[in-house]
């Protein structure tokens, strides 16, 4: 095998210390292997900002290294990167067939489609890509063609278990192979990076089977249409829901694009079992008895666009919701959500729906294993070395705890930031150095480094609005040509507007006046003075402190 | 008694559809009763206001018939508007020791102090104010001091239970009064208002003397110092605090306005008892031993700029979070603070404290009953009527629901907006009419309809800044004098801004040229045009609306 002697490293460039934006990176020499590559939506502090991708610096510095990327399953947070990714740095891609199906719909939409070179991987592949062997094992998570990834290196063998539970009764009959773990275990696992997401929670998570029972109580029990808000991606759920509807006579439409494309694409490839002849146009189903209908929508985490939120409004084009309606939101809002989702249950009751919604409601359980299904992983990988990856600093703390209790040493679990680096090298496996590693922001058609000035800007802005004032100044003589012309936007006057603006003017006037005389007229000076003065001025008056902006015109 | 004939209204001003900013109001004849006037904290929708209250319109435009102001206890929701409405409709206070201690508290802040009527209550109180008569009984609640009220009309009675749970083991012994709310249901209720927070679970909330228990472990356990953060107003919990502190030999000290005051109020006037020497300075308290200190501190909520935030961010002037310290987060967020709290959990957790927190810490119970309270409260009134208040409209639709399985009748049940007034004359009960309500926001020193534009403004400028571009033109000939000066704030250039900018005052200068030729010189139409051309031309390009400003000035 090439490349012994060689160090190598691994580190998260994504999804450490956060939730989202999933991305990983093994090197071995001069072979880089990316795992996943996700983004993130941004909380409300960043501000007009649509969406968050890793800073892949290291691998564009890097670029005859980089190999392949490997994708651990289908999930927004391990693919939504992908086509930025690519964008700026092709390489070939490794995925299974579900997995490699909703990746193909988003190069589509960024028309990376025909020059990427896709492979599609199953628990069996194996793979040479430089001086690492790749194999891949089953897992099982809420969507279906989940992977976890084994890394042979000259350094000994590294274990990525991807997103993952232990469902030993899921619904699409693909079970976790537990089997393959304790081979890989036994065999000899040098480092373990295994995913946190729920190391806070106790006990085990429900297998998503039990969801189906519930389903179907409440569709035999509605009276009228059925609406079921899901996430997309979880086809289990999806085929729960066609089976429920199948079993109590109802046709079924679709609301939302990501719903579209899930289930067109699921369905293609064999994982989305839907009886010809079931699925209506939603504009076909608004027209049929209300007992024979149901509806899968998008939008279960309250976002205001989705399908959902604008059925609760009333705003929906193609379908509405009508007294009597069973609205189902088979979803636990993930946390930010909570409000979103509050206004949407009150909006359905308030147009005389059922609304089923809740974590008493059991109607959904979560697709991440709990504490005994981490110890599990952890038992059955018996890693020389542990990485907890895939959560906020909390649930990585926690899944350390759960290592130590399992018997790993804690001088052998390294709590990772985006760009810290694990280094083996002969043997040795410590913590040392870092790569760069950030956020990307995406706006609008950029992509760029928004940066603290515009967000901060855009928070002041937004916080106490911006007052504008300009004055025009003759070139000749350096005098003063007009009223200074002050205007404001999402500043609150109190009472007394323009008394408030008058004010400001002759403040304004009296401050550029005295400096032309002193002849202390560099603009960026006069602008600073001006805003200092405006800005002590206004607070005194109203406790505000708006963006003040002068503007000063040559004329 | 007078005013026999009269018509007797019943409305919420607040606290309806909403959880926050109660205010109830009892009309009967030319006398107006208010109950309770509180404040709201704004979502992040609305940006840079501070607080919100209710609309009073309704009585200001009937200032000679507002008699009283009785509140049923002193937390924020059903005070936090007092200085407001007092400034513009003084009227006597009624309330219990407590509450009127935290009523003075801002009463003094806003200057209102001497100028108001204060007037003390208790259970055994009887009022007399206009046609009404007014007792109370005792309620238990997460503050102590807590009254349900009674009014004895000529339409018969009405009763508003303020907030309640049904604690039989009150920490503070202040125990709920079932055989008086028995003897008032016996007596017979015409009309019920009953508070909805809880309606949404199932069976009955704990005792607060659970989380006793649970805080003398979570002490004894503690190696180091002890933070526990928590509502200020819950004065059992810190009972509780000092009890578990004073058997693990800590002395305690304080951190936050609102906890320093609540406590100074509360041991005033003898509703929490420290011993003598056990509070402490926290610079004094950073010195001691750590095995010897507990800190009482607020930002349980998650708040940034409360104490726990900034102990959590190593931002505190007075005293730091040290590794081994334990921190205890004594309280569930509100649905909208998870993300706060988390954040706040993953600092604790890096400064490597413990930190224990989480519904299953059982270190908190609400201080709202759940259904089986609620059922039992309905069945003690027997209300004829029933009017669900306190919720958000999901919260009033399972009260109803709760109402319906105990025996009130489907149409005696009103599920009302603010504003909207239910009607009782010569015994015949509906709802009626409305009178105005909305929200008044404050914002700095403003108190005023903010209104849509300015929050509009603040949303578009929070979301893609603001682009402004000034010409000049001038007064004699109308031609324009100099290249266009445009700036722009939160806007984020594509690449190229440069190039973007020229190209955006090329744009400007043809188009305000084409107008003047065409002496289509109207300045607002101007204005419009380039607004139109402006915002068509940045879409294009950006995919970004910023607010455009296009200033004129003649010269």
């Amino acid at each position: 095998m090439t490349g012994k002697g060689e160090r190598l490293l691994i580190a998260a460039l994504g999804g450490v210390n956060e939730v989202g934006k999933n991305m990983y990176m093994l090197q071995h020499g001069d072979d880089i292997l990316v795992i996943d590559c996700g983004s993130k939506f941004p909380d409300e502090s960043l501000l007009g900002i649509d969406l968050i991708i890793p800073d892949i610096a290291y691998l564009l510095n890097n670029r005859d290294k980089v190999r392949a990327l490997i994708v651990t399953h289908g999930h927004e947070d391990h693919i939504g990167g992908i086509p930025y990714l690519l964008k700026q740095l092709p390489m070939p891609v490794y995925a299974s067939r579900l997995t490699l199906g909703l990746i193909e719909i988003k190069l589509k939409e960024h028309g990376l489609l025909r020059e990427t070179s896709l492979n599609r991987i199953d628990s069996d592949s194996q793979l040479e890509l430089g001086s690492v062997k790749v194999s891949f094992f089953n897992t099982n998570h809420s969507i279906p063609d989940c992977l976890g990834v084994v890394f042979d290196t000259p350094e000994g063998t590294v274990v990525h278990t991807g997103d993952f539970k232990f469902d030993m009764t899921p619904v699409n009959k693909q079970y976790p192979d537990i089997h393959k773990m304790a081979e890989i275990g036994r065999r000899g696992v040098r480092i373990l990076l295994s995913e946190s997401t729920n190391a806070e929670r106790p006990g085990f998570t429900p297998s998503e089977r039990i969801v189906g029972a519930h389903l179907e109580e409440a569709f035999v029990k509605a009276k009228r249409r059925v609406f079921v808000s899901t996430f997309a991606s979880n086809v289990s759920r999806l085929q729960q829901v066609v089976d429920a509807a199948a079993r109590t006579g109802r046709r079924l439409a679709l609301l939302g694009r990501s719903m579209v494309n899930v289930v067109e694409v699921a369905r293609e490839l064999g994982y989305l079992d839907i009886p010809e002849g079931m699925l209506a146009d939603p504009a076909e189903a608004a027209n049929l008895p209300p007992e024979q209908v149901a509806v899968l929508c998008t939008g279960s985490q309250g976002e205001p666009m989705a399908a959902l939120s604008r059925l609760a409004s009333s705003n929906h084009r193609l379908i509405e919701i009508q007294a009597g309606d069973t609205v189902i939101i088979a979803a636990n809002p993930i946390p930010g959500n909570e409000r979103n989702v509050s206004r949407i249950v009150d909006n359905l009751y308030i147009l005389g729906a059922e609304v089923v919604y809740g974590s008493r409601s059991e109607l959904h359980v979560s697709g991440h294993g709990s504490q005994e299904e981490l110890k599990l992983m952890l038992t059955l990988m018996k890693p020389d070395y542990f990485i907890p990856i895939h959560g906020e600093y909390r649930m990585l703390h926690h899944h350390r705890q759960l290592a130590e209790a399992v018997g790993v040493e804690s001088d052998r679990i390294f709590l990772l930031g985006n760009g810290d680096v694990v280094e083996s090298s002969g043997g040795v496996v410590r913590q040392a150095g870092r790569i760069p590693a950030g956020q990307i922001l995406v706006d609008g058609l950029g992509i760029g480094d928004i940066g603290n000035i515009v967000l901060r800007d855009r928070r002041q802005l937004s916080a106490d609005g911006i007052l504008i004032t300009v004055i025009t100044i003759s070139k000749e003589d350096g005098k003063i040509l007009s009223d200074p012309d002050t205007i404001s936007r999402g500043f609150v006057y109190v009472r007394d507007s323009e008394g408030l603006i008058r004010e400001v003017n002759r403040l304004v006037t009296d401050t550029a006046r005295r400096m032309l005389e002193e002849n202390a007229s560099q603009w960026n000076v006069m602008k600073q003075t001006l805003k200092d003065a405006l800005g002590q001025f206004l607070y005194e008056k109203t406790k505000r402190r708006p963006m003040i902006l002068p503007i000063i015109i040559e004329v």
